[in-house]
C-alpha cells in the first residue's frame, strides 16, 4: 500500500458535440494551455470517439472552483453551450486510491 | 443546489495499447457486458485515441471490489497486463458534485 498517497481530485467531462465545430480546435487548444498554467492544476488526459471524455485532476476544490471562474475559461464555457456541444456533463471526484501498471 | 445528490464513485481506467491487440475487442466487449450485470452498476463511458479512457460508475466501493475480484475479469486483468497494454492507470474516486448542460 502506498502510504505516501495524498487524495486530489479529477473533474470528469463527459461531451456530445453539436454540428457546428467552428473555431472549436482553437478553444479547446488554449483552454487546455491554459488550465495548465492554473494553480493546483496536476493533469490532463483526453479521448473522443462517439462522446468526448476529458479528466483533468487538480490540488483541490478550491484550485477547480478557481478555474471554473476564470474569466477566459467563463468565455469558452458560454460558446461551447451556445455553439459545440449538443450535450455535456462535468462530475467533480476526489480520488480515494489509485494503481498501475 | 441540487439536494438528492447521492454521493456514488468512479473508475477512472487510463490505458495505453500494446502491438498485441488480438482478441482484444471480444475481452472489452464482455468485460463491458459482464461489469453492466455486477451488482452496484451505475452506468460506464470510453473513449480513444492516443490513449483511452474507460470510466465506470458504482453505487459503492464495495461493488467495485467484488467487480475488480470476479473470476472472469481477473483473468481479462492478467491477460490486459500481459498482452493488450503497455501500461494503464486506475483511479478509485468519489463523486461528490454533478452537473449538466
Amino acid at each position: 500500500m502506498n502510504t505516501k498517497f495524498h487524495p486530489y481530485y479529477a473533474v470528469i467531462f463527459t461531451s456530445k458535440h453539436s454540428n457546428t465545430l467552428e473555431g472549436y480546435t482553437e478553444m479547446a487548444i488554449q483552454m487546455e494551455q491554459l488550465a495548465k498554467e492554473q494553480p493546483g492544476f496536476l493533469g490532463m488526459d483526453s479521448a473522443r470517439n462517439d462522446i468526448g471524455i476529458t479528466v483533468s485532476y487538480w490540488e483541490s476544490l478550491d484550485s477547480i472552483t478557481q478555474w471554473k471562474q476564470h474569466s477566459d475559461h467563463l468565455v469558452a464555457q458560454r460558446k461551447s453551450r451556445n455553439h459545440w456541444y449538443s450535450w455535456y456533463n462535468v462530475k467533480i471526484c476526489k480520488v480515494e486510491r489509485e494503481y498501475e501498471f
